[in-house]
Formats: C-alpha cells, structure tokens, sequence
C-alpha cells in the first residue's frame, strides 16, 4: 500500500509518523512546497523576540531524519495536478538547475496543504517593507529587514500578531499593533479579559490602535507610514497579521467537496473522496458548542488530526471529536488562554449565557511571588461550562486544559464548585481561582433556577 | 439558630465562613483549643526552608477578623463535656489567671477536632530535641531550637516529614530523613517515582534511611542518637513525621458513630447524631477508587467538607463526593503530585491494573528552560484511568487537577490519549506529556482487549 501527503506541516507529518508508528510495510511520501519540513511556526514570535535563539532551533527534524523511518520526504515541490479517478497525481520539484516534473500513484492521498495569509485588498501591500508571516522564510525575511528598522506597525491583534508584536519590540523597535475590531483577541477573549493583555502590552511599550481598519499602506517603493482613516502613522514595515486562508486549490482539482470555510470531512478526516484524507488547517472542523462548522489552524488540532487519519489508514478505529479550540499563548511574562466559547461568541450564536469571574493568586497569599490570576468561565443556563478564559504571569496552561476537559465532559458550574483540587502553599490557593470563578457563575445562576420552578 | 463549632483550623474555619456567606443570621461561635486559628498548618516547613519568611506571615486571620463577619472565635478553650441529648457543651477557658468553665447550647454542633501526631512507642520520645510537626508552635519550637543544633533526623519520609528535612537542611542542618517501608511517600508514589524524589533530595545532601523503622532514641536528657537497628546516626534532634490519629474523643463523647478511623459521617458531612456534623481530619472519607472508607488528611478535603457541612446546615442540598485526594508538593524546586490510586495500591486493594508512563519536557524541546517532566498514568484493565503521579520542576499541579477531573468522569486512557490539550511553545509540548502517558497505557492494554475478544 502506497500513501502520498501532500504538506509537510504539523498535520502532514502527524500523518506520515503514525501510520509508520501502526504500520511498518505501507509506503509513505510526503511532498512539500517548502524548504524546511517539520518546524515549528508558532514559535517564529519567538526567535524575534529572542527567547529563541535562532530559525535553525524550531526546525524539529530534517528531511533525512525521516528516512531512517522509511518516510520518503520530497521538498520544493509542487503538486500541480491530481487525477483522483486514477489515483494519480503530479508534481514539479524546483531544482537550481531547473524544474523537473515527476508523477506517482498512490492508495490514500491526504492533503495536508495548509493554509496561506490573507492579505486584504488595499493599496500599498506590494511596497518594500510590507510582510506576511507564515513560514521560516517569512520569519527570517521579517528578522533581517526589522534589525535595519525602527519603527513597525502590526496589522491584526490576534495571537500571531501580538506574539509578533512583542518580538518586534523586543528588538527594539518602536511598535503599534492594530485591530480592526474593538478588542484585542477577538477570537478568543470577551473584551473584559482581553482589557487585561491589552494593559499588560501597553505597559511593555506597544501601541495599540483598536477598532480602526487598515486603509491603505502608503510609501514610494519602501513603506513610509499605514493610514487607518482617522490616524496616520510613520513606520519602516508592515507586518499584515489579518489571518489565514486553507489552501483548498489541490482539494478541489481531486474533487473533494468543500464546506464553508475549508475542505470538508468527516470524522474519520476522509473528504468526499473516498481514498482521499485531509487534515490541517486546509479541513475544517465541528466546533463542540455552536455545533457549527468552523476552523481550528492551531498545532494541537494538526497534530491530533493527523493521528486520526493515520489509524484509519491502517485499519484501526478513531475519530476526530468536535473541537473546543483550547489556546494559550506567552507574551513576556504573560500567559492568557482560552477554551471554547467566549460569551460574547455564545450570544452571537444565539446561545444564552453567564458569565462567573474570579481575580485571585497563583500561590498562598502569604507565600512570596504570588501572581494574580484572572478566570473567566462561561456558562449556559443550566450551568453546563461552554467556555473559559484565564489570564496569569503563570500557570494557565494547565488551568485551561483541565477546563477543556471540563467542557467536553459536560461539567457543569455547581459540579466545577465542589471539585477536588491539589494545594500546596508554593503551588495554588487552598481554593483554587478556578473554583471561585464557579461559585460566582453558580451565584448568578441561582436566582435564574429559582425562577424557573 | 446556633451552631458551635469545635476546632478553628481549616475545616472549622470553613464551616463558619460558609454558613455566614449563606445566612446571616445563624449564631456561630468556633471554640478552638489553640491559641492561633485559621493558619496553614502546610506552610510551616517552608518557615524554616526561609522560602515565607515568618511564622506571623502564614496566620491568615486574627480572632478578631471574624467579629466583622459576625462569627464568635473563643480560643484556648477546651471542650471537656458534650450533652448531645441536651444540646449543650461545657469548655474550659485557658487563662493566665486560671481556668474558667462556660457552658452553652446549640442547635447544630460541627466537631472539627482535627488529628494529633502518632508518636510510635519506643524509648527515647521524651528527651529534650524530640518534636512533633502539627501546629503553628510546633513550628516555632522546632526552629528555634534547630537554630542551635548542626544535625537532624527526620522519621517520616511522607509529605511532612520531607518537606521537613528540606527547610532544616535549608537552615544549615545536616539532615537524615528515615522511613520503616522500603520507599518514601509510599502513600502516594509509586517506587519508580518515589525514586525519582528520592535522587532530587539525596542530591540536595538530605540523607535517605528507607525500610528500617526507628528503634529507639538515645540520649541523656538530650538527643544523642537515633537507632535504626542496622545503623546509628548521631543527631541534635528527632522530628517524629510518623503519620496522624484523628481526634475522636469528644465525638464518642457525643455518641457519634465511630468507623475504622474516624468518625462516620454520611455525605452531607452529618454524624449519626442528627444535629452533629463533623468535618476535616477528624472524619473518614469514601475512596472513590477502592470503595472503601479512608483518610483525607488535606488542607483542601477540609475546606470543602466545611462548604457542603455548611450547606447543608442552612438548607442548601450538598453532597461530599468520594475522594481521590489530589496532593501537590514542592521540595526545592521540585514539584510532585499524584491523585487516585497508585500501581501498588490499586493492586494490594485487589483491582487489577497496567500503568502508562512518558518522560518529556515541560516546553518545547527547543525553548531555553524546558524542564524534564515524568507522567505515570495507573489505568484499570478497561482503560479507566484510576490514578495518576508526575513529577517535574514546573507545572505539576495543574496537571494533577487535569487528571483528578479525568478520573472523576470516568475518563479511559484511549479517550484521553485523543483529548484536546492547550500549547505554546514557552509553555508546553505539542503532544502534551499527559498524553504521551496515556498512550503508553493504550499500547499495554490493546493487547489484552484484543486477546479478550
């Protein structure tokens, strides 16, 4: 049995090491479009700020390291055209001397293509200066251009252009971040929390510019300053942080079916193409409480993904569950993270929804270094958590893995309330600020409970 | 209505705390033998470790903080009669200028007696240079004293007693920590793991004794020796860490049911006298693993008992769930923590189970600082997780919280090993160490369901 991924991201190469991982006999390609294979791209924000070393360190593995698994790894290349009803395909390697095209067959194909930057429609993107990131070669272009600068603007306030955001100054340079949106986060975070990294980037010296659009990036030849209508700023570079498209072209040409936002599948990550996959952030996916399609181009979900495909592929059963998109990110000493809905999100879905809150500490009050805590957990009416949200300068990630848990095992706000959890005075709260961001939900929720009886 | 209750550490504390924030208008009074109330009896070895820097720092509040809540603390008070018949007590108040007996009525009694240290019966435990480690004086003995003193020996190598001989070696003691069983916190370590404790703190210099029991202390007047059969060590003083014996007295006294530790409570926290309760260590608790009675001797068992008491008690339905007891600890700057069941225990109680381990970072592999961390995963032959251990220089805890959640819910290491985890790279692996756990735990029972089938 022979199996071509076409990607060699997070989800591509999840794919390729678990079926090796169940099977050591099915023949496995994969084909990149990119140099570098098997890096980490969440990591790019931190080589610019320079928590990471440098570019070479996010690179888990090279392309030979997988030969030794007996995974055939193709790089610079191209797929340019799929016959799925011959379960063939072709691709162009680009080599210095010229291109070669080459074509091979396969049993299963999954498409793990990824996704690229969107990059709105406005004038001025193609001047010097102005930059995408995506890839390694994105981060390295941003790193040597950024030490000849002083000045940047970030457009987009999400994860990616924040983390940015904080790389940049870093080096030194002088930041704005913006957002089109009134908030920063707006994906994951209600404004209420989001407040609170807001306060903790501007004090790290970032400018914020919050619900104003990007109009226009003006410059001759290199960028000179970003018009946002309303105000006007001077800077050297532009990093356009305005999300993400999945790569959808190679799905269509094999004739999978496409769903509102990406490829569509099913839970076994198979298309509408029977011995086609597709994993990454080129699918998307059913999100846990809307019950909604929607996209989750996060590492975890690719990598998860792609070990669910695989133990299809090799005849073991598995299957994707609907996604809670738990996410957490560092900037400087910050960590903030969320899981699920936010409550604004539940409203605009047409769910109802409380919110129960928390300010507390990281350690015993008495114990030195404590840090405050912010919870946030979102509820329906029957005090079922869809959604939580924590900001700390430590120890949330966990927090907020243990309420993904939480949500996909339908606890509840009162159940959450009397749930056991460790203590030791260097290490948490003898009541620990998860348990009384339930008790303020479970307050809010019970003159609603006794109203209804 | 008036409700008195015996005992002002953490579970009467909380019983009080709890009925005021339901009701104000119930009379309560906290009738405490000590003279301090409402300190974190966990804290005091990092009193002497200098990590909090005083004993004053770790009493949380004064008598006197609770008159504002309405809640009468009367200290060093002895209760030395019970009529539950009557519904009146009799106590006795310590005073400089000689005791005064007071008699008063209730309509529910909360027995928050607590536990007193075991001290085994050998020769020796009265010299000048033996100690206890329970209460705050306790504490203040045991430094000053060991201010004067270059060597210790700690009997006990369960959580007290090593975080014990961490804070003397801390203040410049040599330190000899001893245990009778072959291992130490063998209550809630399995030995693989107790190990890897157990080369963190010989590598700190505290000398380990294990699976010899003391025989008896030598000395003339003071300290000289402690002897251990096969070896003698020459020490200043001996802290006895040997374990607790609930106090049970005044519940005899008021004809409450005794079980095989404690008093018997059912799962309102109620006596078998109908308007007594009794909380915290002074109780037995159900396992929610091996359905058997045992002891939950922590400071947040005692908190949350004192919430469903009070509860309860104003009218509120709530019920004390089997416990698993989730414990956290940090020597130095090692964190460990476990929940449910060890390997060990599991099968001396009878149930049959495999265990999954992972030995990963706590980061990603390429971020500065990653620590090493070790994950143990106990599962039941159906894959149910039943317990769970990890160790690691950060981010233990909330680990321990993620899997005490797990094992309430029922949670089988086949759906864990699929579960959505948060990642960053300066905060986790993208294959989170819990999971790499469990699926090692999957790869040892696929196996045995297959050979079922």
């Amino acid at each position: 049995m022979k199996v071509v991924i076409i990607g060699g991201g997070a989800a591509g190469i999840s794919t390729a090491s678990n079926i090796r991982r169940f099977n050591e006999k099915i023949k496995i390609t994969v084909i990149s479009l990119e140099k570098q294979i098997a890096y980490s791209p969440c990591a790019i924000p931190y080589v610019l700020s320079g928590e990471v070393e440098c570019f070479e360190d996010i690179v888990m593995h090279e392309p030979e390291d997988y030969l030794e698994k007996d995974i055939k790894i193709i790089t610079n290349a191209e797929v340019f055209k799929i016959t799925s009803d011959a379960n063939k395909l072709k691709y162009r390697i680009k080599n210095q001397s010229g291109d070669v095209e080459k074509e091979t067959s396969y049993d299963y194909m999954i498409i793990a293509t990824g996704a690229t930057s969107f990059i709105p429609h406005i004038e001025g993107t193609d001047l010097k200066g102005v930059f995408k990131l995506r890839t390694i070669e994105d981060g390295v272009k941003i790193k040597s251009y950024a030490e000849k600068c002083s000045k940047a603007v970030v457009v987009g306030a999400g994860l990616i252009g924040l983390e940015t955001a904080y790389g940049l100054k870093e080096m030194g340079l002088d930041v704005a971040v913006t957002e089109m949106l009134p908030q920063i986060i707006p994906r994951s975070l209600d404004s209420d929390m989001a407040k609170i990294v807001q306060e903790y980037i501007e004090k790290k010296g970032i400018k914020t510019i919050l619900g104003n659009p990007i109009e226009k990036i003006i410059g001759d030849e290199h960028v000179e300053k970003a018009d946002f209508g309303e105000e006007i700023i001077a800077t050297d570079m532009v990093i356009m942080a305005t999300g993400i498209r999945p790569q959808i072209k190679l799905a269509k040409m094999a004739g999978c079916q496409i769903g509102r936002w990406a490829i569509l599948v099913n839970e076994k990550m198979q298309t509408s193409v029977h011995n086609i996959y597709a994993v990454g952030d080129c699918v998307e996916v059913f999100d846990a409480i809307t019950k909604q399609n929607t996209q989750s181009p996060l590492g975890t979900t690719a990598v998860r993904q792609g070990k669910i495909a695989a133990k299809n592929i090799v005849g073991m059963k598995a299957e994707f569950k609907p996604v809670l998109n738990a996410m957490v990110s560092k900037i400087g000493d910050l960590e903030f993270g969320a899981v699920g809905s936010t409550k604004a999100g539940a409203i605009h879905n047409g769910l109802e929804a409380i919110a129960g809150k928390s300010r507390a500490l990281t350690k015993a009050r008495y114990y030195p270094g404590a840090k405050r805590i912010d919870v946030k957990i979102i509820c329906d009416l029957k005090g079922r958590i869809i959604g939580c949200q924590i900001i700390a300068e430590e120890r949330v990630a966990e927090r907020i893995d243990t309420m993904a848990l939480a949500i996909a095992r339908g606890v509840t706000c009162f159940e959450l309330a009397d749930m056991e959890f460790s203590y030791a005075p260097p290490l948490s709260m003898v009541i620990d600020p998860i348990i009384l961001a339930a008790e303020d939900a479970w307050k809010k929720l019970r003159p609603l409970k006794k109203k209804n009886h």
